[in-house]
């Protein structure tokens, strides 16, 4: 098992859950250790019955951590995290800095599970609206070849962490009752709203969220002539990001063979019977750690080609079960754990 | 000018805006009507300053009217339209039942008011995800040849009547209070939520919203060779419909080229600054008679291919202001009218 096992980050969003994943399921370590910012050091938290104080984050912080959990702003990420690698640990980090990082493994562990076995070093978990579209194409990839994706998200505001959630919730009923709300989470109100921008001008006329989608999705694919035209739109839904998504490939794929990929594929729960309105919603999905495909179809304007709606929990299988997965994989490599 | 208008379904989402366009607008008529099921009939209401009675809806309504503006549901519109169509008037109709049919013009005026260039009849206003497409492809068709759309909508509860509307705003009010609330208006739970179904399932995966978006933008560009893949959605958002579009056109059209056109194209207008966090949103388009196009960029995974966002106010330019705009183009062509 890991000697030391340290959150990073465990009172954010994500990270709250990961301490809550980690009760849940068996990862094994003779010591865990929570870490936070400044702010948040000296609360005491509760886990698997015992009571740990939540420690500062320091570059001093790793000395005899084996395995680290991150889930921090890009910024700290950068400052503290090769701190952990140089203390001989292995960094699963949520942030998107070391993503695109030469070396830096990029890994969905259904998707590419051998990316990481590496014996130290920082190994990246996705970002979130890239992780579950991904886990959808893969099966197909794998089939056909994609070489051509057009993806539309309609991303919940848990994304942005605490804050979104509780805007929304605030703007919304200040909205109701007619009243004002200064928005701050969001650079524009979200109550009753939607906005075509997250993350801030990258390149092209495309954010730094839909470019993740690009770049990140050939990586983890290991396929860098994969084309992606991606729009991301931030919607006042509370959990699960939403995904209207239609795939060109190089052989065609039928509606039925579709069906039966996703169906045969780890991680993957088809919800599809449109006549009976059934399909996968932020709704019905939150709280899984499952990629959900429905409205699987014939892309009417291309023969051959295929659109699909796919939703997942942004929080969970797009952030901290993600992770908490990588870390069980390096388990299985490393001490055979099941 | 027209001797008698005729306002059917004055007291639907839509019957009430075009009444309050009307009210704004010059449209010019010796007597105005106003008719509506049995249920709304006996009402009074004001308009340019005189009272009316709002008469029931009935096959005989129409003597001597020459000019019939309707908002109906389908099967209202098929039952009395034809009605009003024998007693001699032009029939401007909002509804589904009409537009696919030879004969029967499907008009948006900016973009090809000849057909409504005809004497008695029925002319279809189109449905209101199609309406604010059409206009932002006029230009790109007419510069380059449009062959190919793909597009995902983010529907506002407005287009549900006012129904639609309260289910939202009582359902997210129940929400926020933590309690349950029996959803009628919608299939599923709406409140911080979205569906990925408009209407019922048409044909080959698609819902009957998804195919009119194919079939209505064929039919006003004249181009059935217009390829398009629509995904329907509904979004908890109050008014206006949001659209991301992908767009392959049979000649390059760059941004810089998209967004001049778009710009000297009537009914149109550019917002579009993404790194001033400039883009079409709901809350800053709602009450506007124009379709606002942001997010200009080139499609990054095709060459030449373009990709924008565009959102109007669907019960204005979408429904009231497209079948009010219809009725003035008549009046120009038959009156001369300004």
């Amino acid at each position: 098992m890991f000697k030391t096992v340290a959150l990073v980050g465990v009172t954010g969003a994500v990270g709250r859950l990961m301490r809550q994943l980690l009760e849940e399921r068996p990862l094994a370590a003779e010591t865990f250790r929570f870490l936070a910012s400044a702010r948040s050091a000296g609360k005491t938290l509760t886990f698997r019955g015992r009571e740990y104080a939540v420690e500062p984050l320091t570059k001093e912080s790793f000395q005899g951590v084996d395995l680290v959990l991150a889930s921090t702003p890009d910024e700290v990420a950068a400052e503290y995290l090769p701190a952990a690698v140089e203390a001989g640990a292995t960094v699963i980090d949520e942030s998107g800095y070391f993503r695109m990082r030469e070396g830096v493994p990029l890994v969905v562990p259904e998707v590419n599970p051998e990316a990481a076995d590496i014996d130290r070093g920082i190994i990246s978990s996705p970002n979130c609206s890239t992780t579950q579209m991904v886990l959808a194409l893969k099966p197909l990839h794998d089939a056909a070849r994609v070489r051509r994706v057009i993806v539309s998200t309609y991303q919940a505001v848990s994304g942005m962490g605490v804050q979104g959630t509780q805007e929304l919730e605030e703007s919304t009923a200040a909205r109701l009752r007619g009243e004002e709300y200064r928005h701050a989470a969001f650079a524009h109100p979200i109550a009753f709203n939607c906005i075509p921008q997250i993350g801030r001008e990258k390149e092209a006329g495309y954010t730094s969220e839909e470019m993740k989608m690009v770049y990140e999705t050939r990586k983890i694919l290991g396929d860098p002539s994969i084309q992606v035209c991606p729009t991301c739109v931030r919607i006042p839904v509370a959990n699960c990001h939403s995904e209207s998504i239609v795939v060109e490939t190089e052989r065609p794929v039928s509606p039925a063979d579709a069906r039966s990929l996703f169906e045969a594929f780890p991680g993957i729960k088809v919800v599809d019977d449109l006549p009976g309105g059934v399909y996968p919603m932020p709704n019905t999905c939150t709280g899984s750690d499952l990629v959900f495909v429905g409205r699987i179809r014939e892309d009417i304007s291309r023969p051959g080609g295929l659109s699909f709606w796919c939703v997942s929990d942004n929080l969970r299988k797009g952030a901290a079960t993600n992770a908490v997965q990588i870390a069980e994989l390096l388990a299985r490599r490393r001490f055979g754990a099941k």
